[in-house]
């Protein structure tokens, strides 16, 4: 096969595998070429990832070795997307009462929730994470969107247990902004004991949620290797109780009365090269 | 740019953007080369695509004209993956109280999820399709998979109304298996009059709370131009309500007494080229 088509179809394949090992015998065989032209062709695909600054392929060597495409998205590549996000969420149309944000529009855009998942994985890149975790039902998009770029599997915690779950594990946990006792569960067959898991979650107020999914965590001995939000908000009246963590955007203020939204970027871009 | 380079970039590149319009000029201003070495660059692409069974990309002639990349998987492409899939299904240890299957597992698998879109996607190629509705929790990753690869927004109907999401439409509907009225919300915001909306879930017995989506679509004046499932079930003392739907997987007979599940390909490959 000639080269020009060699490209375009291994190109695709390796995009649509993130984190996945891929033998180099596999693409001699699938394009009947020798292995010296794939080598040849894998220089090209990892220089032109790099240049763009989308990831990069790393080399696994030895017989089971091969070649892995790790999702790393620049600074760059994200700054415009995530300054038009804050704008967007600016829009005084977004005020619903009680000082919330109508976002359902912009987390029913698979492309934009796409994006924000390649990014919060590239700000995750090197933290080894097994698993992505986040709790029904705003959060479900984006943690597929960061665990397609990881390659992990999501697994979701419910306020509700559903028949159809099998045996769960459940905790209490005190909402942040409302004080109320909540719960949360987990079905038991739904994470391994050990795991690095990545909480990620739609909005951020005092962080009760988030904390709620970390204490579920503890009960499964896993370990929380990262906690990504897509808007963080002030609570004027808690003090947070989640720290370290990524956020895509931060709003600063919101006035339902005088029709007043500052939302300026999170932390995220800076994790990131 | 170099012919190889410039294949790369430009096979993510459009990859990355299923049925999004790209102009001819933005690529030869991205990689400043010539008109002509551009359109034999997506000659090479649109053949590949062909050949591979994964798509075609779509000519739009005129000023404001470009191509368009068609996500549209051959049945080839997904046999061996709905085969294997059935087998997962048949799995005895799945088996759940009351006759369920426990499927969590698999719809937490990104990869599996996304080429279960891809292929509904395919099913659904011709059907000018404006959103993706599911109804919370189980269904919504799918959704957005079927979703990404059409290019659509995804609206999720919900059992019980938020506060974050402002004023809703809200219908009755009688629960298929167990007979039970229930109620289904959708904000007002979420979808336009007039839409064709492609109806997507994980699970169908009798078609209770499929039946329920398509009269909340009612409500919108949208219009079901298709309905996808990944499980559909014999539901022995009722009567389906719903028919013409595409399914992935049919499960023939769950018996949690003697351990036995039987399940094979569902109608959506033969509706594949």
């Amino acid at each position: 096969m000639k080269r020009s088509k060699r490209l375009v179809s291994m190109t695709r394949y390796i995009i649509e595998r993130p984190r996945t090992l891929i033998s180099l015998p596999f693409f001699v065989e699938e394009y009947q070429s020798a292995k010296s032209s794939i080598s040849e062709d894998l220089t090209i695909i990892d220089e032109r990832f790099r240049q763009e600054g989308v990831g990069y392929l790393e080399s696994i060597a030895g017989a089971s070795g091969g070649i892995k495409y790790i999702p790393a998205y620049s600074a760059e590549y994200g700054e415009s997307f995530v300054e038009e996000l804050c704008e967007k969420l600016s829009d005084t149309e977004r005020l619903l009462p009680g000082g919330y944000l109508f976002m359902s529009d912009l987390l029913g855009e698979p492309r934009t929730v796409d994006t924000i998942g390649k990014l919060f994985a590239s700000a995750f890149v090197d933290k080894d994470i097994d698993a992505v975790m986040t709790v029904a039902t705003k959060g479900i998009p984006l943690a597929y969107a960061v665990a397609t770029h990881l390659n992990v599997p999501v697994v979701i915690a419910r306020r509700d247990p559903k028949v159809t779950e099998g045996s769960t594990v459940s905790i209490n946990y005190v909402s942040g902004s409302t004080r109320k006792i909540q719960t949360m569960v987990l079905t038991k067959r739904s994470l391994e004991e050990g795991s690095r898991v990545c909480i990620i979650d739609d909005f951020m107020k005092a962080g009760g949620t988030i904390n709620g999914m970390k204490s579920l965590l503890k009960e499964f001995d896993a370990e929380v290797a990262g906690i990504g939000v897509l808007a963080e908000a002030e609570d004027e009246e808690e003090e947070r109780v989640v720290d370290d963590y990524v956020s895509l955007t931060q709003i600063l203020h919101v006035d339902d009365r005088t029709k007043e939204i500052e939302v300026q970027p999170g932390n995220l871009l800076r994790r990131l090269s």
